[in-house]
C-alpha cells in the first residue's frame, strides 16, 4: 500500500510536538480545505466577519450538537428561539445602551481610530520588550538571567496592536509602573487610560502623532425597525434579554417552579471597534447561552455531588490583584466550601463547562477558570468566572459563567410593570405579629386636601418601631405623623397589632449565566488538535475526536476500477444507515495522498478496499494519528468503526479484536 | 383509568373535523403552551417579530433535523454558515439595494402607511363583498345563484389589510375591472398602483383621507459597520449571497466540479411596511437556501428517475394568467417532459420539496406549485415556481424554487474582476478556424497617440466577417478599421486565419435555488395539526407525526405514590439512551386531564406506570388521537415505542404485538 503508511505491526510513537505550532500553517489549511474565511473574501473581506465552509460547518454543528447533548438534554433544560433584532426600550433597560461600549480613542491627525485599551497595552509591552533588548545588548546580567516567557502575551487576552519594540532602556520606576498597569488593565476606565497615555507620551503607533482623550463607543449595531423611522432596534449583544423578557412564560411552562434553566443557541453582534486576531475577536459570531433561575435563598444543586470532585485549574482575584498568575488547582467541591466560588450552583456549572471542553478535546492543561476582578465585572454580575484557553494568541476568554443576581428582572419587572417572581409556597405558615396602620381615606382628603397623599405615603412608610409608639400616642388625642408636621387623631388614623400568616414567599429569582461563544472555543480547539507530521513539516493532521470531527470515515478504494465502485458504494450506504458521516476519496491521487488530505481535514478513521475486498470480504482500517492499520471482515470493521465513533471502544479495543495489517500484503 | 380514555377494545373513529378549525383556538394554545409569542411581550410586542418558547423551539429543530436529513445528508451538499451582516457593494452588486423593496402610500393628512398592493387589494375585495352584499339584500337571483367561496381570499397570499365592506352595487364593468385587478395584483409596479388608486378613488380605510403616490421603500435593515460610519452594511435579506461570494472555495473544495449543491440554514431579515398574519408575515426568519450549482447546458438530473412519477398539483402561469386557480395534477416526468417546468434539475427540485413536505406532515390536498408569472418574477430569475400551502389566511408562498440563471455568479464576478466560472475538459478537443487580428503595438501608440486605445479597441471589437474582409483589404494597402475613420495599414495590423484547438470549455455555472421559508412551513404545519375532539370542542390535539413532534412520549405515573419513582426514573433513562425524547408528567392533575395537555403539546405517546407495572412488569402505551390504549411487557412497550417514533411500525402494527388494553382493568 501507500509508502506513507506505517505498518501497524512496528509500534508507533507518535511524536506530536516535534514542530513548532504554526498558526501560519493552521491558517493556511483552514482557508484552503475551507473550514473558514474571512467574509465577503472576493470583495476584499470585511474585519471581523468570517463564513465557515462545509468542514468549519459541520465541526461547528457537531460541536453545537454535543453541547445540547451536554447541557439542554442532560438536565433538561427549556431551549429557546428568540429574535436577534432588539428594540431600544429592552436594552435601555438591560443597561447595554449606556454601558455596553468600549473606549477609543482617534489619532488627532489621521482620524485612525484605537481601542484605547489595546493601544496603551501594545505601546507599554512594546516598550517593556525594547527595555529588555537594550538590557540583553548591554550584556546585563541580572536582565538576562530573568526569565523570559516563551511567548509574550500569554498572561493576557486578545487585545494587542502590534507595535515595534525599540531597544531603548527604561527606569526601573517606569517600568514597575507599566507592569502594574498592564496586570491590571482590564480594570480601568477611559478617563484612567487617557490619563495614562498623556502621562507615559502614548501615540499611534505607525504616525507617531498625538491621541485624543478616550470616547465611549457603544458596540450595538443600531437600525430602525419599520418604515416610519419611530422605532430604534439593536442587535443584540448576547441572547440573555431574549430569556429575561420571556420568563413569565418559561415559569408557567415550569408549572411555576424554580430552579429551571432556558437555553439558546444563535448568532449576537458586537461592533468591535478595530477586529483583528482571527475568529477571536469578531463582529458576529454564534453564542449559546444558560440561564439558570433559582431561588436566592437556596443556591445549592441536587446535582453537586456528581461533580464535586472534579478538579480545576483557578486564577482568583486575590492572585491577580497581586499581579501573579499562579494557578490554584483544587476540586470544586473544595472551592465552594472555600467560600472562593461563591455557591455550589456557580461551581456545578463550572465543572461541567470544564468536562465540556475537555469532552470535545481541549486540552487540560491549557485550560483554567479565571475570576474577574471587582471593577472588571459586568455591571449586573455578583461573581463571575471565566473558562479561559490557551492558545497562541495568549489565554482567551471562552466561557462565561457569572451569577447575574436578580439584575434582569429586577430592572425589566421595574420598566414594564410586571411581576417578574416565583411564589413559593412555604413548607410551614409563617406566622407572626405586626403594627398595622387603618387609614381613613374618607376623612383624610377632606382634612387634608392637596397633602392627603403625602401624610399616607408617610404614615405607609413607618417602620414598626414607629406605628408602635404612633398606636400609644393615638390613644392619648392627636398626635403628629413622627417625621412630618401632619397633625392626626385616632378618627383618621388608628394603629393596631395584627396577626399575619403567611403562606407564600414571593421572590425574584437569580439567575447563573454559562456563556459560551462557540468560534472561540472552535478556534481554539483547532491550535489544540493541529501538529506536523514528524517527518515531514509540511503535512499537518488535525487530531479532532470522532465527537467533532466533521467527517468520521473516509472511504478510499485503492484504485479507479470499476469493479470496486458497488463495494463502495455499499459500504458509504452502511455507514449512513449507522449514522456515520463519511466521505469517498475515489480521485486519482496516491493512497498516501488521500490519506494525508483527509488527516488535514481532521478525519479520525479510513476503510480501504482493495482487490482482497472483492475476494476475500476484508477490509482494512487506518487510524489518523498512529497512521496504524487493522484488517478483519467487511461486518467486523463496520461494527468496530461504529464502536469508534460512539466512544464506546477505544483503538487499543479495536486492536485486540481487529488483525494488525501491514501494507506490504496489500502491494 | 381517566375517564376520557377510549377502551381499545371498541373501534374508534377519529372525526378530526367534527369543528370548524379556529385559528383563535390555534394561537391561544400556541401561546399558552408556549410554542411561540409575540417577541418582547411585556414591552408590548413589536410586530413582526417572534419568540419560540421550548416546545416552538424543539418542534423547528425536528423540522430543520429532517431537513437536513432529506437535502444535505440525501445529495452531499456542501453547508455552508455564513454571515448575516453584509457590506453594501455585495446587495448592491446583487441587485437589492436597488430593487428589494416594497411600495408604500401614506395617508396625506395622518401620514399612516400602507403597502400599496394591500390597501388596493383590500380596498378593492371589500367593494367586491360589499357589491355581492348590497345584490343578496335586493334578491338579485343572478347573484345568489354565484357560488361565493367559502372562505374569502382562499387564492391570494397574505396582503391583506382588513377593509370592512360596506354593501353597494357596483357597475357591471367596474366590477369586471376590479377582478382583473386582483387576479394580477403582484404583476404591477408602484406607478401602476398608484394609477389605479386615483382611478378607482382609493382611499385609506379608517380615515378616509387621500393617500399619496406609491414611494419604494428598501426592506433591508441597514446598518454601519465599525465606528469610523465609513462602511453601510445591511442585514441579509436572503442567504444566498452567501453562497455565491464563497463560489471559488466551494469549487474548489468540490474539486472543481459541477455540478454541486451548497445550502444554509440561517436567519435572515425584511423589514416589512406593516407586519401582520402572525408568523407569515414576519421582519426576522429562519431560511433553509439550496444552490445548486450546475452547468447551463446539462440541465438534466442524475436522480431524476427517482422522481419521475412524484404527482404534483401545479398552478401554471398561463393558468394564472386568464384569472384561473384550477390546479393541473400530473407527474413531474410529465410536467417537464411537456416543457412546463423547464429543465430537469428545477423538477427534481420541485419533486422533493412535495416529498419533504409531505413527509413532515403537510396535508397533501392543501399543497400546490405556482408558477410565477412574468413581471412578478425576481429580477433574476429565468423560471421559478412556489411551493403555496393553504392556511386558513389563504394559500401562502412556503418554498420559492427558482432557476437563477448565471445571474448572481455574473455580477459579482463584473464587480470584482474575479472568475467565477468552472473549467469543464472537453471529451473531444474543439477544434475550429478562426480570424485573428494581429496588432504591432510599438507602432500604434506612435501613429495614433492618444486615440492608439480607440483604435485598438475598435479592432478588437471587429466580427468574424468583418475581420475576413479587413485582412482582403488590407493586402490592397491602407484601409479604415470598419465603422471609424481611422486607416491602418498592413505595417500596423494583419489579420489571419488561425486554426483553434479548444481542450476546455469555460462556463459560468446556473443555479437552481429551493429557498424555504421554515416558520411559515412550521405555522402551516400546526394549522394542518389542530383539531378539537369531537365531544369537546375545547379539547384541542395536535397531531404531529412522531418525526417532527417536540415530545415524543408523555411518561405519566398513575400517581404520586413514591414507590413509582424509580420506575418513571428507569423508562426515562432508557427512552434517553434510545435517543427518545420523552417528559414526566407527575403532577397531581387526573390523569385524563394529563393526557389532554400533552395532546395539545402534540406528544404522539403516552407510557402509563400504575401498580401494575411494579407488581407485573407491564406498562400501557397510548395512541394521541384514538386514545387508544396498548399493553405489554416493559420490554416490548419500549421495542414497540422506539419502532413507532422511528416510523419503522405503524399504530396498526403495534396493535398487533401488543394487547389491547381496556381502561377499566386498572380500576
Amino acid at each position: 500500500m501507500s509508502s506513507s503508511a506505517t505498518p501497524a505491526n512496528v509500534a508507533v510513537e507518535v511524536n506530536r510536538t516535534a514542530h513548532a505550532f504554526s498558526r501560519a500553517q493552521l491558517e493556511g489549511v483552514m482557508t484552503k480545505r475551507f473550514f473558514y474565511n474571512q467574509a465577503f473574501e472576493i470583495y476584499g473581506g470585511v474585519a471581523g466577519l468570517y463564513d465557515y465552509g462545509p468542514m468549519g460547518a459541520a465541526l461547528q454543528a457537531n460541536i453545537i450538537s454535543a453541547w445540547r447533548n451536554h447541557f439542554i438534554l442532560e438536565e433538561e433544560m427549556l431551549e429557546l428561539d428568540t429574535t436577534i433584532m432588539t428594540p431600544y426600550d429592552v436594552l435601555k433597560t438591560s443597561g447595554h445602551v449606556d454601558k455596553f461600549a468600549d473606549w477609543m480613542c482617534k489619532d488627532t491627525k489621521t482620524g485612525e481610530i484605537f481601542r484605547a485599551d489595546h493601544l496603551l497595552e501594545g505601546v507599554l509591552e512594546a516598550r517593556l520588550k525594547g527595555d529588555e533588548e537594550a538590557r540583553a545588548a548591554e550584556g546585563d546580567a541580572t536582565t538576562q538571567k530573568q526569565e523570559v516567557p516563551a511567548e509574550k502575551g500569554d498572561d493576557k487576552k486578545v487585545r494587542k496592536k502590534k507595535v515595534k519594540a525599540q531597544a531603548v532602556k527604561l527606569d526601573p520606576t517606569v517600568k514597575a509602573e507599566y507592569e502594574n498597569i498592564l496586570a491590571q488593565i482590564d480594570n480601568y476606565s477611559g478617563p484612567e487610560l487617557g490619563a495614562f497615555m498623556k502621562k507615559y507620551d502614548v501615540r499611534a503607533p505607525e504616525s507617531g502623532n498625538e491621541v485624543g482623550e478616550p470616547v465611549q463607543f457603544n458596540l450595538m449595531f443600531e437600525t430602525q425597525i419599520g418604515p416610519t423611522g419611530g422605532l430604534k432596534g439593536y442587535l443584540r449583544p448576547e441572547t440573555a434579554q431574549g430569556h429575561f423578557v420571556n420568563f413569565s412564560r418559561l415559569l408557567e411552562f415550569n408549572s411555576g417552579r424554580v430552579p429551571f434553566a432556558s437555553a439558546h443557541i444563535g448568532k449576537s453582534f458586537r461592533n468591535e471597534i478595530s477586529p483583528r486576531a482571527g475568529l477571536l475577536r469578531v463582529r458576529e459570531f454564534t453564542m449559546a447561552e444558560i440561564e439558570h433561575f433559582v431561588d436566592p435563598l437556596e443556591k445549592e444543586h441536587t446535582r453537586f455531588d456528581e461533580v464535586a470532585n472534579v478538579e480545576l485549574a483557578f486564577l482568583p482575584k486575590d492572585v491577580q490583584q497581586a499581579g501573579q498568575t499562579t494557578l490554584v488547582t483544587k476540586t470544586i467541591g473544595e472551592a465552594v466550601s472555600s467560600g472562593m466560588v461563591d455557591n455550589q450552583t456557580l461551581g456545578y456549572f463550572l465543572a461541567r463547562i470544564n468536562l465540556f471542553l475537555l469532552k470535545i478535546g481541549i486540552e487540560p492543561s491549557r485550560l483554567r477558570f479565571r475570576q474577574h476582578m471587582a471593577n472588571e465585572m459586568a455591571h449586573y454580575a455578583s461573581d463571575c468566572w471565566d473558562a479561559e484557553i490557551h492558545t497562541s494568541y495568549g489565554w482567551i476568554e471562552c466561557v462565561g459563567c457569572a451569577d447575574r443576581s436578580a439584575y434582569d428582572l429586577t430592572v425589566h419587572a421595574k420598566k414594564t410593570k410586571k411581576d417578574l417572581v416565583v411564589q413559593k409556597v412555604l413548607k410551614e405558615p409563617k406566622v407572626y405579629e405586626k403594627w398595622v396602620a387603618n387609614i381613613d381615606r374618607k376623612s383624610l382628603g377632606p382634612k387634608f386636601k392637596k397633602d392627603a397623599k403625602a401624610v399616607e405615603e408617610a404614615i405607609t412608610a413607618l417602620e414598626q418601631e414607629q406605628l408602635e409608639s404612633l398606636s400609644s400616642a393615638l390613644k392619648n388625642g392627636p398626635t403628629k405623623v413622627p417625621g412630618t408636621e401632619y397633625e392626626i387623631s385616632s378618627d383618621l388614623v388608628t394603629v393596631e397589632l395584627k396577626s399575619i400568616r403567611e403562606t407564600v414567599r414571593e421572590f425574584t429569582p437569580n439567575v447563573i449565566e454559562p456563556s459560551f461563544g462557540l468560534g472561540r472555543i472552535f478556534y481554539a480547539l483547532l491550535e489544540h488538535s493541529f501538529w506536523a507530521r514528524e517527518k515531514d513539516a509540511g503535512q499537518g493532521v488535525l487530531s479532532l475526536n470522532p465527537l467533532v470531527a466533521p467527517i468520521k470515515v473516509l472511504v478510499v478504494p485503492i484504485s479507479a476500477n470499476a469493479s470496486l465502485a458497488p463495494l463502495v458504494k455499499d459500504i458509504s450506504a452502511r455507514l449512513r444507515k449507522e449514522g456515520i458521516a463519511s466521505r469517498v476519496d475515489d480521485s486519482s491521487a496516491t493512497i498516501g495522498r488521500r490519506y494525508a488530505r483527509n488527516d488535514e481535514l481532521g478525519t479520525p478513521f479510513a476503510l480501504t478496499l482493495d482487490f482482497a475486498s472483492l475476494q476475500n470480504g476484508t477490509m482494512t482500517l487506518r487510524e489518523r494519528d498512529t497512521t496504524g492499520q487493522l484488517i478483519g471482515s467487511i461486518e467486523d470493521v463496520v461494527k468496530t468503526i461504529k464502536g469508534l465513533c460512539e466512544g464506546s471502544i477505544s483503538w487499543q479495543d479495536a486492536e485486540g479484536t481487529l488483525k494488525k495489517y501491514s501494507g506490504e500484503q496489500a502491494l
